[in-house]
């Protein structure tokens, strides 16, 4: 009927797409992310919606031909870029499993055994943050990193003001205010900018010389928020900038939070994943005292788009935050045959209503690999980072700007301050023109920094050394072009 | 490395997924959507995280099995449930590619092709809209209906008071109202919550016999809140309610905005499908007047989660609300060489940050089904449920509350309307107790209604008489006991 085909149509079609994904992944250890400078289009398409179909083996083989010809790669081992990586391919099983059997996360009734696996996945990363399964806590996935802070954020602002859901923010008549370090992910902005609470309520506390939230500087400014009547709501700690992987000091601000009735939150977006490294999960310490955590798999986790997380000591705040009430949605009885009590619908409980299963692609791997494979990956990526770190300070052309703790470098060039930007701008279009690898500028306290990650579990020592002297015959390039000029 | 495997591994596992996929698409047509109702359990998995890994073949084959046999399958050509389709197939091929390439649709930068897809299936919906390519328009893809409206009440927001972005709603003095039916989804609910406008703000208007907004009521409504100092922001109209399939009267509501100023939204999650039809959308005359639209594939269009779009003919408005800026984005420069303009990165123009390739799926089946997919799918649903509501009204049981548009019925038993309420729990617990079929019931104008619609492109007639069988004999026990009883 319509658009289904037949059982050999099927297995021709799925057996073609395994076939192509399978190469692919075969290609990644040494494959360039991207088409050389000259090749690359951003344009838009012009095709017309097309009114009668096509072959279906054809069309599929167009688009896998175009969008890996023409793609950039983020799966790459060639990718030294932001802070997505290569997905497992258990993930990439399970998420054509999902979308095969499509449950309907709003809802239990709708969603069986798919809801238990869900369930059973937030229970896992959350015993490994340090709350205990006997712990009050509750979690849902969320469609990334940026509905997680949001949604965050909501419940710290429904905590203390719970007439907001009825009255709203016009009615509250203070002024909340939040703090997070000038390093802070900026979705932060978009989540007090739809909040309501507005781009000002989030104060941005400098950072010190680790890159790390200044706790004398964050003191300050609260007392100074009180002083002119502002209403400090929550403070916002980083796990892993994405700028340069620094962690706040999460216990002193725990105990800032708890001394003065603040809402605790960590972004863990990316750094959280250590909660998997029983030998890096110290990086951490203190986390547990969070009053709600957020990650996001699809970065360190290896999971592709989209899989964030938020965890929260508050379970029933989820449901006060968030419940609605409908007619329509079809109700279990809320207790099991053995008296247990059964969790809320997710629809309840979660800033979505309709929701994709995020969870088996975790589960699954998880599964496979066990969590010994994140405490690998994360050793291994801790140890590739330090390497590069050596092989480019051993060239001479760059300084290190601040330690980072985790995969991530910060360097600069040995040139003067004032010629950086241009130079490190230079130097990144040198060692990207051709596509073979990726890295990129930020800037870290308002100096430009050259930035690298080690993110895809492909990426191995020879990659490292390989671009190791990509960048250091760039930077040579760059700096003697520069005394020529001067 | 660690999570890599070999390519026979990866053709072993990828065959047996698709296989597995495969002979689950063969059952769909005869498939109970769930188990037997002793059977059926919802209580927490008690596993705990593993240390170590298991064979992939044997953690796969029992999660495709657990999931399958346990499973609630909206995909059922019997499920004649909520607005969840059997996804195509090409979708879920769709769904792998995407697990498998990562494409990161925050930044165009690093979303070569996927975001050139990603426009080119905005354009094809919006044309069809009515916006023709020429006219201002933009959209996005978004991870479902809710963050959809919420983004649209956003813009609604934003249009108005630039100045909630950096200030926040406390500062604003007056404050807004939005109004939609009675019979609008919940999630609009959420969405004002959510933005800090609180509950109250959104302003429930009556419906007419046809379940269709009133509009002199909603003039009244709006005379009053102007006449008590609120300020009428957006009137949403809904095309398709989730009870019962609804369409507001969208050319005079869209008269009513442009006479007074307001935002004109259509939640058009079900029912804007119906733009793809040149048969039905007539039925949607006066939806390009709306300011914003937004649409779920996930529904009418058999696509799996996750798929909500947004659309707005104001495309700048986007960006002022949802724009922040950032040091690390990779940035290209934002024209081609041959001078055209290149759109805005993803993440300053949606709610979300980093971003998932919901496009694909859709693109990919229109590409092999073409837009006569839609028409006749459209079509074919239109007849099946007027089919299943002529069997159900001659078995002599039933009466049908209103007329519906669309491919969902609400009909109540005839019986004392105090009575009917558990009836019709009882009748759907009867029709849905073996888990070969699923029908529902939900409060239409605060009445109990059994609910059924026709959502699966597998469904045929076949299907139709074998439910209306069900459900008349279901009728017919339900009611001959209450006899005995009374």
């Amino acid at each position: 009927m319509g658009f289904d085909f037949d059982h050999e149509q099927r297995r021709r079609l799925g057996y073609q797409l395994m076939d192509g994904i399978n190469d692919y992944f075969s290609s990644l250890s040494d494959r360039p992310v991207q088409l050389p400078l000259a090749e690359r289009s951003f344009a838009d398409l012009h095709d017309a919606l097309p009114e009668l179909g096509e072959e279906a083996a054809v069309v599929l083989n167009e688009a896998m031909q175009e969008l890996i010809h023409n793609g950039f790669h983020v799966p790459s081992a060639n990718y030294f870029g932001l802070m997505n990586p290569t997905p497992t391919y258990m993930a990439v099983l399970a998420e054509a499993l999902v979308a095969t059997l499509n449950p309907q996360l709003a809802s239990l009734a709708r969603s069986q055994f798919a809801s238990r696996i869900e369930r059973e996945t937030v229970r896992w990363i959350a015993e490994r943050i340090g709350w205990e399964s006997n712990a009050a806590f509750d979690g849902t996935f969320t469609s990334g990193g940026n509905e997680a802070n949001f949604s965050a954020l909501a419940l710290a602002l429904h905590h203390r003001f719970p007439e907001v859901k009825q009255q709203g923010l016009v009615a509250l008549g203070v002024r909340p205010t939040l703090y997070c370090s000038a390093e802070a992910h900026h979705s932060l902005e978009k989540a007090v900018i739809l909040l309501g609470l507005g781009q000002h309520a989030l104060r941005r506390i400098p950072v010190n010389s680790q890159l790390q939230m200044d706790v004398a500087a964050l003191k300050t400014q609260i007392d100074a928020d009180l002083a002119q009547g502002f209403l400090p709501l929550a403070v916002i700690a980083t796990a892993g900038t994405t700028n340069s992987g620094a962690i706040d000091p999460l216990a002193e601000l725990a105990a800032i939070c708890h001394e003065r009735g603040l809402w605790f939150h960590v972004d863990g977006a990316y750094g959280a994943a250590l909660v998997l490294s029983d030998e890096y999960r110290h990086l951490l310490r203190a986390i547990s005292a969070a009053d709600s955590v957020t990650m996001d798999p699809h970065k360190w986790l290896s999971m592709p788009f989209a899989a964030g997380m938020l965890f929260t000591r508050h379970p029933q705040l989820l449901e006060q935050t968030f419940g609605v009430e409908t007619a329509y949605m079809p109700r279990i009885e809320h207790h099991n045959a053995d008296g247990t009590t059964l969790p809320p619908d997710y629809y309840r409980i979660s800033a979505q209503w309709s929701r994709r299963m995020n969870s088996l692609k975790l589960w699954l791997t998880l599964r496979v690999h066990g969590r010994q494979g994140y405490e690998e990956l994360i050793a291994r990526q801790m140890k590739l980072a330090r390497l590069l770190e050596t092989e480019l300070l051993a060239s001479g052309h760059f300084e290190l700007t601040s330690p980072s703790a985790l995969p991530i470098l910060n360097l600069v060039l040995k040139a003067p301050r004032a010629a950086r930007s241009d130079l490190h701008r230079e130097l990144v279009a040198e060692v990207t023109e051709d596509g073979m690898h990726w890295i990129s500028t930020t800037r870290v306290q308002g100096e430009s920094v050259v930035r690298m990650m080690v993110i895809s579990y492909l990426t191995e020592e020879r990659h490292i050394t390989e671009l190791a002297k990509r960048v250091s015959a760039a930077a040579k390039n760059v700096l003697d072009r520069r005394s020529v000029e001067v």
